[in-house]
């Protein structure tokens, strides 16, 4: 358990040297690259080769929330393996079913139908096509502070630095949403934050014209924003807002599905129902690229006799589908779900709460299940990011201490695997503690 | 071998049952949708679970190169899947780097770079994106006939049909590519063809403005279009534009890489090199979703210092390196490019050829490798395409005898897997012959 592998490995530098050599990295420059070598992992632990073992706090991409190397999904993934590895979209093959059947069993009544993607953009990219198609409109409406992916209607519709160097798709249009720690619309309460981000959708949709919007598309939290919970009653206006012109409202929940946020599904914390919710990321924990459309009834009877001009060699891969139904199978039985619930109210929430108290640096603290933002700050007053320079350093006393960290711009993100122990958190609590002392 | 399995297991129409109530499927209106049940396979084989087996001859989407459950493949993923099935992008695994070199070993020479996608669509998005950033130029030229997959800007680069009802991208430019067999250029010879569609091609860019114009995006042979091998002296003609202009030019080998038409890259039948090469189906054979870009040195190093802006989660999976590893592995040791090069030219060729001289529908005949298209026409004067009932005839009439055919349009892509063996080979021509008598 948790213990690096004894046999002879490629050392680090050798790893890092190959890596260097042929492979072109997301989102970076590639001249100063430093990766650091992973090569193993169980539950919430990961390790070189070379005897460096890391808590696991960034859930890679905030999405194993199974945990590395979960014996369940690993079995079900081999088991697949033997029978039949792939095979293509317009057959049927029994696991496929299985999947979107145990996908649909978690979603809302009257969404019975799942088309899957190799992952969370085209899973965006699919759920706008349909939502355009039903409708017969152009535009999508999303926020600012969102990540939809890099494709290039998804990454269009992305709202953050990611959308700008890539916007050759029209008819995304973008508006703030709320975000109580650094308002957009002068707000002093959640109540006060809701409403007038509400007032400031319903505008926007005025003055591009309700006909012409097919729908509006959010993350039923921001992730990669910054863990930006909406504040009560912001959801639900939302839905009555899409309601009342037309609009269809798409859910985003590829990193706060599965077990994230404490829940299936993120959105069942607020009082909302979609009309299409994207996923990938927990479904399986990643160990097969995977994502994926869940479709109202409404929405799929529009492709009964009508073509959906959409699809991808992929869709449904065996391998991808036995991941998930092992994956939500052992969810669903180990109560994981729960436990991230837990582990978020009677650990993270009061071990945030109490560096909270201790270190000045802390502006913020937000969250919920496995899924936290820590907002560091140079003055509490003036709320004024903490410098990247410093966010460095903690990042490098956290890794330092055998912590491997999610860092978004001025913000720590809490995110282990929905697996994590309370053992585990209190390790964690401790060396951010320490890392944070250090500035 | 080649025998479907006795265990039980859920009826074919309990599968089929179980797909229609919960998976949504590609290219399609779902309302009237029976798909074929398929549960295992081997080699050029597949099979149900009720006994029935089929000679795969489609290669399920044209990409099952290395064929059914290559031990070696399924090996390599399982072996992987005990050690780390998951890793984020920014770290570095072996197994990864080992998969991009193993892939640049095959390129030419000063493209040493790989940027790994889930698929053969984001491939195309991320080689787009970097010939625009490289360049400061927004357009991209690609052919009506032609497919680069389903999201917003690979589905707009797309000429053939499904570009219409997803158009939301802009600076995409089309223009008609040679095809000998129905000329848009009224030419009467293979070099008038090469020659006129190079004229095309060069007045479009003139007329666009060549200062706006990033890439040039080709399949090499274009693939689902039709198999339209181009004419002697299109492509190095291609290249000779790209460079007057400084444009450069994107090769899409998705469906016609490693193996596909007897050579690890299609492009190396015709004189030319691109400046980024897009690849997914062969490299695995779709054992797990994966993609990439193989990027050359000078476009790379346009990156060391400036962000790619580009990345997604699942980018360099271990278990897609892993089976990635195998497959090229596998393919060199066995000599399976070699052979499909053999097949192509020893059997396919010759047997098609007896088929275009017993049945009249058969209007042409091209292709190489395993990567064969028979056009069927319902004249051989006009050229009149066979109607899509008759088309629909000829699939039962196939399936029924236990082909499991590529129709697209009025052909039949003749597309076995690069392992495929000479008697398959003969039966499946005995098939074509029966079925195309009955017509």
């Amino acid at each position: 358990m948790n213990s690096a592998p004894a046999s002879p490995q490629p050392s680090n530098a050798d790893t890092v040297a190959l890596d260097r050599a042929h492979v072109f990295h997301s989102w970076s420059a590639q001249g100063a690259l430093k990766p650091l070598v992973l090569e193993g992992g169980l539950g919430s632990t990961v390790w070189d080769n070379e005897g460096n073992e890391y808590l696991d706090f960034s859930s890679q991409l905030v999405n194993i929330n199974i945990g590395h190397q979960h014996p369940a999904v690993i079995a079900g993934i081999k088991a697949q393996a033997d029978i039949m590895a792939t095979v293509a979209p317009a057959h049927a093959i029994n696991i496929r079913g299985e999947a979107a059947r145990k996908i649909t069993d978690h979603a809302p009544e009257g969404m019975n139908k799942v088309f899957f993607t190799n992952g969370g953009a085209d899973a965006n990219e699919n759920a706008m096509r349909m939502a355009r198609l039903h409708t017969g409109r152009d535009k999508i409406i999303s926020r600012y502070r969102s990540y939809h992916g890099n494709t290039g209607s998804a990454v269009v519709a992305t709202g953050d630095w990611r959308r700008i160097p890539n916007e050759y798709a029209r008819a995304h249009v973008h508006v703030f949403g709320p975000y109580e720690y650094r308002s957009e619309f002068w707000s002093d309460s959640p109540e006060q934050e809701a409403e007038r981000a509400l007032h400031h959708l319903e505008r926007t949709i005025q003055a591009e014209g309700a006909e012409s919007i097919a729908a509006i598309l959010l993350e039923s939290i921001p992730g990669t924003a910054g863990v930006l919970t909406p504040p009560p009653g912001y959801m639900a206006g939302v839905r009555a807002i899409a309601d009342k012109y037309g609009i269809l409202l798409i859910l985003d929940e590829v990193m706060v599905g599965f077990g994230r946020t404490g829940h299936w599904f993120a959105f069942e914390a607020f009082d909302v129902k979609p009309d299409l919710i994207t996923f990938a990321k927990g479904v399986n924990s990643g160990y097969i690229p995977v994502g994926g459309v869940i479709i109202s009834d409404e929405i799929a009877a529009t492709f009964d006799e009508r073509v959906f001009p959409g699809g991808l060699t992929y869709s449904g891969h065996p391998l991808a589908a036995a991941s998930i139904v092992a994956s939500i199978t052992a969810m669903e039985e180990e109560g994981i779900v729960e436990n991230a619930a837990m582990i978020g109210r009677d650990h993270i929430a009061p071990g945030l709460a109490a560096l909270a108290d201790k270190h000045e640096c802390i502006g913020d603290v937000r969250g919920s299940g496995v899924f936290w933002a820590l907002e560091l700050v140079a003055n509490r007053e003036t709320r004024e990011p903490l410098s990247a320079a410093d966010m460095g350093k903690v990042k490098g006393a956290l890794v330092k201490r055998g912590l491997l960290p999610f860092i978004a711009d001025n913000r720590i993100h809490v995110v282990p695997p929905a697996v994590v122990t309370a053992e585990e958190v209190a390790r964690a609590m401790a060396i951010y503690d320490e890392a944070l002392s250090e500035l």
